[in-house]
């Protein structure tokens, strides 16, 4: 698995900065500093401050959309500018090579265990910035995401070798991926974040729409789209993660049902009162 | 009508999905991977959920400024995966040919009326998916934009025949747009939205800021800019748009005056008292 | 310092418009129309309405990380549509030119002030006009943002002639900055707005997380890293601007401790209690 030399690099941005302030805007221009023809793509910026799990699980299911070669910065830093490592990890699915950068937090786990083939690198921070021609001073202790992780993302999509600044490692933080788990006639999963018109995302992959959904107090049938919900019900129904979703027709099923982030899922096969 | 074949193919994508989330950076995913060299500009994507008036309204003015042959792939779509129609329509206005790709639900309405020339064909899906190899299964029943909608408008943008995947139609959806209606010294409408400043953005057009406007139980003389307006009142002015505004001076019109969408506004060639 | 002519003019957006509604979407839909290979970087919409302050500083802060050549269009105009005049600046700091279009309301105060070099234009809108075949009604009264100010930014970044279309002056207006003022062992300030993790940036430049920092009632010791305060606790370091900021661990430092915008900072090279 080499990088892929890329003319125009895409570099895909993930963090929890949100777009009120000036963050994302100075990592836009610190990519087009040293690759004016970069390509950048603001997958999200709105994760939950910290949320780590939240960010992971937007990464796995939304990669694949994204051109072979693409780097991912994806920064959500709780632990920034202290020693925490850095991760530059290269990964196959379907054929397709993608990089991802990110501090070594966790936010990485479904990636590194749901690809083909995946290498694990850690950064060497004193390398990168050497064949740059940069200094320590040069990074801050608050915004690693603009002086280092969006800088070294742009440099893996535009080529460069990774060798030059990393060593494969064998060791990484594991601690915010709880993959739903599957038994017989039953899937057990979570509410990972409510969308903006209030539907529940849950991680709890299903082939289609069919089947019971226990959730709190609730019990949802399956439906196969949004519009198939009559007024003043609720249902769930394949999302476009391919994972288990909960919504109402024209009105948020978070704030009506009063679930959020966490909340225990159960799938089952079988159909309601079955 | 021919297509005009873009070698950077622009696309604007105009949607109710909101920036909290990662439906809007999924688009630009998709656009880049069929067509890297694809610039997209993201017009607007906090239409109020729902909202197609809304949305028409910003199609119909904001499509000007835009190059020829642009495609906008407008997304407010309550009716996701039911069997509703894809309407692709190329317009032309002012000698500039443009691309709008929508649900049929009716917010093409005001860009189909007031064009020069206009061709309104309906998606066949079926054969848009076989020219790209695709099948069934890789379209979800809930985010036609991601799986649909962007890239046919990015397919169009970069000038491909358009006759591949869609056939000319003559009946489409008419509900969304109630156009201003005009009198002798008056013309009636309404407020569309309140932009984030508060003012009352309506759609009554109007060739200068002279005459009065009256909304709820409130009289507004015309300014000419919003510093024009006194300390602590209103006014109404020939917005950027070219339809009469409602401002306050420094605070938010919507807040203090209560007013917002749907309201009926009457304009009246008349000054105040006249 | 002539301006540089770039194949790929980079234009950064600074304004109070938000990201709501479309505004955004009409400068970058313009820009393209005239420069089609331009690159935009939205460097920040969300600056507080008409606080031309919180601009200027992030113009100050933010521009270094930019290429050479770039022009920044910064609109926060409180005044748009009346007789105030539009600059246009081009500065230079540490060998890189960079171009500043403005309304003249004192918002390039502090990058006139700190560049190596500067020189400060009036422009002459009529010139502008007729070198693009445009006429007054091209222009609207309320948003100069689309009509005027990006199109000149692009029109510099790509390597226009300013001289076609403005000419030199020596006064303009001076009302928003108000520098920090630096005395033996202290420095006075003020902060300047509180970021999306609720950290209160200050204006007030330290070389090093060092020293003792007073606020209101609250007395800040200094850490390095967000990391290394306390839960509980509040503490202030060198932020990404290299300036003073002031973060508790994990939560809201704006809100819990009831700290906001305009609020005196004084800065000492004294540890607490020293």
């Amino acid at each position: 698995m080499a990088a892929l030399a890329a003319e125009a690099p895409v570099v895909a941005l993930l963090t929890d900065f949100g777009l009120a302030d000036d963050y994302v805007g100075q990592m836009h221009a610190r990519i087009l500093t040293d690759h004016p023809g970069a390509r950048i793509v603001d997958l999200c910026h709105d994760v939950a401050p910290g949320d780590i799990a939240h960010a992971a699980f937007l990464l796995l299911h939304d990669a694949q959309y994204f051109p072979a070669g693409t780097a991912f910065v994806a920064v959500v830093d709780p632990g920034v500018g202290t020693e925490r490592d850095v991760l530059l990890v290269d990964a196959e699915s379907a054929g397709a090579v993608r990089w991802f950068v990110s501090p070594d937090n966790g936010l990485l786990d479904p990636v590194i265990d749901r690809s083909d083939h995946v290498r694990v690198r850690g950064l060497d921070l004193a390398a990168w910035l050497a064949s740059r021609g940069m200094r320590d001073g040069d990074v801050s202790a608050t915004f690693h995401g603009r002086d280092v992780l969006a800088p070294i993302g742009a440099d893996l999509a535009a080529g460069y070798d990774a060798g030059m600044f990393s060593a494969e490692v064998d060791g990484w933080m594991r601690q915010a991926w709880r993959p739903p788990s599957a038994h017989e006639s039953t899937r057990e999963g979570r509410i990972m974040y409510a969308d903006r018109f209030g539907n529940l995302i849950t991680d709890i992959p299903v082939e289609e729409s069919s089947g019971t959904v226990y959730c709190g107090e609730y019990t949802f049938s399956s439906v196969r789209t949004f519009a198939d919900i009559e007024p003043g019900a609720a249902g769930w129904l394949r999302g476009s993660k391919g994972t288990v979703e909960i919504a109402r027709n024209g009105s948020s099923a978070a704030e009506v049902l009063g679930l959020g982030p966490g909340e225990p899922v159960t799938f089952s096969t079988l159909p309601r009162g079955g």
